[in-house]
């Protein structure tokens, strides 16, 4: 196992990285928020494969979140983080204090328009805004060859590609498989929030999308499948705020299955916002 | 006279630039709208003088108009430019198409609050926003050591500086003092829209700053000289949009000279807009 060293500047960072580019190691970033689990570290084993160097990033960032959401009691677990980033061969961890990545007086934010509109985005004022921003400067920062993402934010997924290809950044983004935990439920660090019953409840989500989506490519007709699964979430206790069938690339709203499809859900577990997404293919696709 | 390099893509602009910095040469980029002056030849004559290399951009950047302005009338004067960029000692021009920089579905806007609000930003809502996109992706692509304002966009000079900050975007913004005609205007693209009579009337706006500054230095009460300064370029066929005395760093409104301000001007001469700015100096720091 290689050493993982700390950094905790944004210089320090551009100087550890350019140092391993001069000496022709490519440079892969896998930026988090903490709390991590199985499905970060499958992106930290990802980026192993594809480059010599792995920087995993920690930053619980303000921006991202709107008054009243979980900021505040978000986990945060760096001991346990650095432990597990140690074990799973990672070299770096930047964990920038939140004064390093918003200095004083700063007042620059960056928007992704469509993509970032709607599903998240229409609930969560600030959401696409906020990680569009964070993940522009980590990008600058670190000047990576690549960056990964895990397709469970396949929202988010999409709006860091359109903002790399818009604003010309020169880093390749690489989405990760979602990842679940035995019985299904999308791996979250938000999950560690659910009392043993809502985690019992929560299961609904992923055999609901997974009905669905084996529905859909069944060949069923999509508005009467999906109101039928939003039922079904209802009534096992969750408050949706969506449970939609997008084009896969541009999430432009589909009401027939022509083209590959993910089908993606958001909503709320008492006070536990939960999401999961999967790819719905069109059987001349399949 | 080095040869002048014409470039139109943005991957062309990104490998010249790293060539040239393997080969351990430093490189200064230069972004303008062309209809080149002896301003932008100051920029190009300051760049050369800090920086091996030296690239221009031209880019009549839609964003950054409104509707109703002179977007279609903005003077376009592409070899005559290359011309003069050719003598001034300039090693390459970048001069991509609108697609080139705005590709198909480009969807990112970037806006820096605070500065970019009020002065030229009141009146000209996509202003700013349409220049920090342009100018971040274009410092993206280019990667320069350093890039060259002129002060005659002072407030457009503090937007970047505090963009490039925020975003830490890996170069030194340097700013070039303003040129002026003989008679004292201050050089633009824009004066060429100006008919004989308006050129007269537009010296105006020089003097009347002039004066004001002067007197401001002297020691005078700011809300009344800048009255008497507006009354007079308004007499004088201005329809001005504001004149206003700034911080000199954060633009914050000051209602006394105790620090370094600057006097900024901005108002229409018939249908030519015209903006002109001056370093005002408390006695205590002359």
């Amino acid at each position: 196992m290689p050493d993982l060293t700390i950094i905790q500047t944004g210089d320090a960072l551009r100087q550890t990285v350019r140092r391993w580019k001069r000496e022709g190691l490519t440079v892969g970033l896998v930026p988090t928020m903490g709390a991590l689990h199985a499905g970060h570290l499958s992106l930290i084993e990802l980026a192993r494969a594809h480059c010599d160097r792995v920087i995993a990033t920690i930053f619980v960032n303000p921006r991202q979140f709107s008054p009243g959401e979980d900021l505040d009691a978000y986990p945060r677990t760096m001991e346990r983080d650095t432990a597990l980033l140690r074990e799973a061969g990672c070299h770096a961890l930047f964990a920038p204090a939140v004064s390093e990545i918003y200095p004083d007086g700063f007042a620059t934010s960056i928007t992704v328009a469509g993509i970032s509109e709607g599903l998240c985005g229409a609930t969560r004022p600030n959401f696409f805004g906020g990680i569009a921003t964070v993940v522009a400067k980590l990008l600058i920062l670190a000047e990576p060859d690549k960056a990964f993402f895990g397709e469970k934010d396949y929202q988010q997924l999409l709006v860091i590609r359109r903002l790399v290809t818009d604003l010309a950044l020169p880093v390749e983004i690489i989405g990760g498989a979602l990842v679940r935990e035995a019985d299904g439920l999308a791996m979250s660090s938000r999950n560690a929030y659910l009392s043993g019953n809502e985690r019992q409840m929560a299961l609904t989500l992923y055999h609901t999308l997974k009905e669905v989506t084996a529905g859909l490519e069944a060949g069923a007709e999509p508005g009467r499948l999906i109101a039928m699964g939003l039922e079904r979430l209802v009534s096992a206790g969750f408050r949706m705020d969506y449970l939609e069938l997008r084009d896969a690339e541009t999430l432009e709203p589909i009401e027939r299955l022509e083209r590959p499809a993910r089908l993606l859900a958001g909503g709320y577990l008492g006070k536990t916002r939960l999401i999961d997404n999967m790819p719905v293919t069109p059987r001349s696709h399949g």
